[in-house]
């Protein structure tokens, strides 16, 4: 095609190859079925030693208290304000959640998008000693740049919150905000005071949590495209994966595995709303997805 | 910018002149805003004397029964074959639109879209003597196209079927399945026995029909950008339409008026699912949308 080396930060490998013979298989899918589905935390920037997400939350949550310290008496406050991941996993991730989230209960979409700009655009990441939004993984910007250049659609499907990840998604990956998919806080329509329609957030979630089946389900209700390359890392990916590469197309299943603890971390992929007893990667080489070791197959990890 | 004429279907006029004023005005808001959203029956293609969607379904049951007669004496089916509209509004259309989606539960989504290509790749409109997918309006798709010309997006939100609609936007209007906002049904997530995942389509509606406020909630939930166009012609678009002038930014709002008694039907613009006492016309001219006149502002009415 050119001479340009495609993904130069993916070291010639295994994972490189297949994904190489991925790229040129898929000339023969048709434009409208080249569709590529991406997790967010894991698989395009770093989620440890906390999902950025809830750095936002309890940043947001941090003030709250400043202001009236009785807040943070509530049980799932505290227990998260503590720092103690045990007292968190007493409570349950899923309400921890839901009472942070509940934090911004009233605000309008765009309110709440720019509180999540204003924290992305001073936000450091806890030990790595770089911006946040620099901890997002170049070998992912690369490969995202690479399907669109053949004419793929590349979608986020995140068991974060899609509003959280759509404020940002366009700017780290060139995401619009109708290909993410996520956990769905649900709005009220209102009216102000001079009769005019405005959302406010509420403080329920709009169907289950975006994890496991779900995504596939999530996917076809809301981008109504299969993928034929899904990317993750945990078994919260398990079915999108799966999805993707139950075809007879080219299709191609990506798992990120987390073993660099000298330049990022070394851990097992694990979705904590579900209950899974085989590690991912053994589902990984059992189903012959590709796995990507991020100490082996990339040479640069983090963009800028 | 070209010498080439905008919108050549549309007659010189003040629908017109609003639209090539917006169409500049709209320069100046970030590419990333530009966004446009239609309605689909009624808006983008005729929904007279019946739904293309109620056709199909009407199309799949009378196959059904004529393997079957049983099929038919369930109320709700027995009253859509009847044609007495009176017997179907007795039951409330909501209900016989269950009752006829349901036909295709445990179908994929990939077979029921087959379905539906299938049915419009023959269907002929009852009355005007041209196929249906012909029945799709010129001067819409003229505006769709100038619209992606300056950089917009383009999303179709419809109280029909999601999937209905998306089985034809991209080959109808160029609209991806990502982009089209509907009444969704439910999908269970399910294994084949090979152990590959499957969706089926259940006999379930996911959340609210999409009319009225939750057309605003849909789109903002599942498409997560807002309008600065939006285009409808009944009382299920007033929302919409509200929502999209609620800002300081250039904005238009577009209503249909069907008054082609002649070329096309004359009808007042009205959800059947919502109780709306004020004639959507009138609506508009107190909140200053733009209406367009079927039979004075279109020189040219149907496509091909």
């Amino acid at each position: 095609m050119t001479d340009r080396t495609p993904l130069p930060s993916w070291r010639p490998g295994r994972a490189r190859d297949t994904l190489l013979e991925f790229l040129d298989a898929a000339r023969s899918v048709p434009q409208a079925d080249r569709v590529a589905y991406f997790d967010n935390d894991g698989t395009l920037w770093c989620e440890r030693p906390a999902y950025v997400q809830l750095e936002f939350f309890l940043s947001a949550l941090r003030r709250r208290v400043a202001d009236d310290p009785s807040i943070g008496e509530r049980a799932e406050f505290a227990a998260v304000l503590s720092g103690d991941q045990h007292r968190v996993g007493e409570l349950g991730l899923a309400r921890v959640a839901l009472a942070l989230a509940a934090l911004f209960e009233g605000f309008t979409p765009e309110a709440f998008a720019a509180e999540v700009r204003a924290f992305m655009a001073t936000a450091t990441h806890a030990t790595l000693g770089r911006p946040t939004i620099a901890t997002v993984y170049q070998p992912m910007l690369e490969l995202v740049g690479e399907l669109r250049r053949r004419g793929f659609t590349v979608g986020i499907v995140t068991g974060g919150g899609t509003e959280f990840v759509r404020a940002v998604s366009e700017d780290l990956y060139g995401v619009p905000a109708e290909l993410v998919v996520g956990t769905l806080i649900a709005y009220d329509f209102e009216r102000d005071r001079s009769g005019r329609p405005v959302l406010r957030r509420t403080g329920r979630v709009l169907g289950d949590a975006n994890e496991g089946p779900a995504k596939v389900t999530n996917i076809q209700t809301q981008l109504g495209r299969r993928p034929i390359l899904a990317a993750g890392n945990s078994s919260g990916d398990r079915e999108m994966l799966e999805w993707a590469t139950a075809t007879d197309r080219p299709s191609l299943a990506l798992l990120v595995d987390h073993d660099d603890a000298e330049r990022e971390y070394a851990y097992a992929g694990r979705a904590e709303t579900l209950t899974e007893t085989e590690p991912i990667t053994e589902t990984a080489s059992r189903l012959g997805w590709s796995v990507v070791s991020m100490a082996n197959d990339w040479e640069t990890v983090f963009s800028r």
